[in-house]
């Protein structure tokens, strides 16, 4: 597939951990299918949370095997932990995803750790994914990178400096999340510029939310420092239970247009993307979706 | 006032140009009183079209002189004609705003003209203008930009050339404007750096719909090429008739919120923008409000 920008779909994760609805694992299974379909080339599927603090989750494992099933995509799962990771390279998973977060207010309620303790932690998923015998990829998201709604102002030199360490602790790939949408273009074009020109060739991903409004403007700002991987989500759904406020991710369609439209090539069918959203409302009738193309 | 960036808002003429109601005057002044006590620096209040075709501005006349009184803003009328423009200059408006089609077939159905009667039209509104007493500055709006939804695709270079055609005709300011919500950040970029380069000094003015949710992305890469001046709405009111499908205009709130918080300063108190909001839902209760800061 010709393809010069990569959208990894994050709904399946992302947008049911808050959901109102436990989605049957058939139904999670006919979205990823659906998904892959349409052209996603990476999508992540589930995390590897605790099964009662997240129910709706509970069965990622199988999720796991049965988007594994699916021909041409990248299975991806968060792990919040080792144990988590440990989990998910048992399940088969192509690639991890950790969060890390800038924020020491939003690390603490999110994963229960220090910023510091949390690096010597994706030292130790890192290692267990390099030594497991597919060996996944391990990408390593700094979350709360554009400001934190518990903690306010976060410094941008703590995140690139963080960037260089995981990037040191051997992630393969680094993310760089606004999980509360506080960026702005110019911050963007400052702070992922920063990164990229700190970390070398280690492929880093933006992930936006569309908290303001500000989220596509956000992507296209990306792309002015090179960023060509995005991560965003069928009908905006998503949003961080840890971080008061936050509302969806940018909406895949919307970000999929956008994109195509200033000639870059995605390998996604659009129209299916409008398809599959209308099947979410039906399974997931009480959720928010957004995006104006649709 | 310090600022580096001026707004224009446009509601009360294109948000009510659509409506279903018909607005007392009194409201509409209420509304434009608002507006200049958030800090708007320009407002454009009405339309001198034909009040049988468009009833909700039949008071056009009236709420200029209105807003005449209300010291700090720079009052802006849309004419689509000759005859309209007189009437403008007979209610003292500040500024005439007069649109121009760089597609065909919007040109015929929105204004029935020729882009080159239009172009014709405008020099006589032109020395109408700067032969009155008070000689209002006369923008003049190249329509369709970015595409048209009746045409289609609409050529960079006749816009760039319509563009420099009208500055020789004298047109005091230049808007240009993706009527139908078509134009992506690369386009932007490209068509209003193009136009700055042609035409010198003259400033020019953006004018983005959100109709497929990159008006702010746009707004941001018009930065890039120095644009400073921008159209848009409280709540996002108002939408061509003549341009079937076409949307709301950028939120004025959303706008704010980007700009401001990318170091820009606008003069604009966003609290009163989001107060205003919630009175102009009271006031047109079946319209469609967009944004995200709100």
């Amino acid at each position: 597939m010709d393809r010069d920008i990569t959208i990894c779909e994050v709904g399946p994760r992302d947008g049911l951990q808050n959901a109102r609805t436990i989605m049957a694992t058939a139904d999670k299974h006919r979205w990823i299918g659906a998904l892959a379909a349409a052209g996603l080339p990476e999508i992540e599927v589930g995390s590897f949370v605790r099964p009662d603090l997240v129910p709706q989750l509970a069965d990622t494992a199988e999720v796991v095997g049965q988007a594994l099933t699916i021909p041409g995509i990248v299975v991806v799962a968060l792990v919040p932990n080792a144990k988590g990771a440990e989990r998910a390279i048992a399940a088969g998973a192509h690639k991890l995803t950790v969060p890390v977060s800038a924020s020491r207010a939003h690390s603490l309620s999110n994963v229960r750790m220090e910023p510091l303790q949390a690096v010597e932690q994706v030292r130790r998923i890192i290692e267990l994914a390099h030594t497991a015998p597919h060996r996944p990829t391990v990408e390593v998201g700094i979350s709360t990178a554009f400001g934190c709604s518990i903690q306010g102002h976060v410094s941008e030199d703590r995140v690139v400096e963080m960037a260089a360490e995981l990037v040191e602790a051997g992630a393969d790939e680094l993310l760089i999340a606004d999980t509360v949408g506080y960026g702005n273009p110019a911050q963007t074009r400052r702070l992922l510029g920063k990164v990229v020109t700190v970390i070398g060739t280690t492929p880093v991903i933006a992930h936006f939310h569309d908290t303001r409004g500000l989220g596509l403007a956000n992507v296209a700002a990306s792309l002015d420092v090179g960023i060509r991987r995005f991560d965003a989500s069928v009908g905006g759904l998503g949003g961080c239970p840890f971080a008061p406020g936050a509302t969806g991710n940018i909406d895949a369609e919307d970000c999929v247009f956008m994109l195509e439209s200033m000639g870059f090539e995605t390998g996604i069918d659009l129209i299916a993307l409008a398809a599959l959203r209308e099947r979410l409302k039906a399974w997931l009738p009480g959720e928010r979706y957004s995006g104006h193309v649709a």
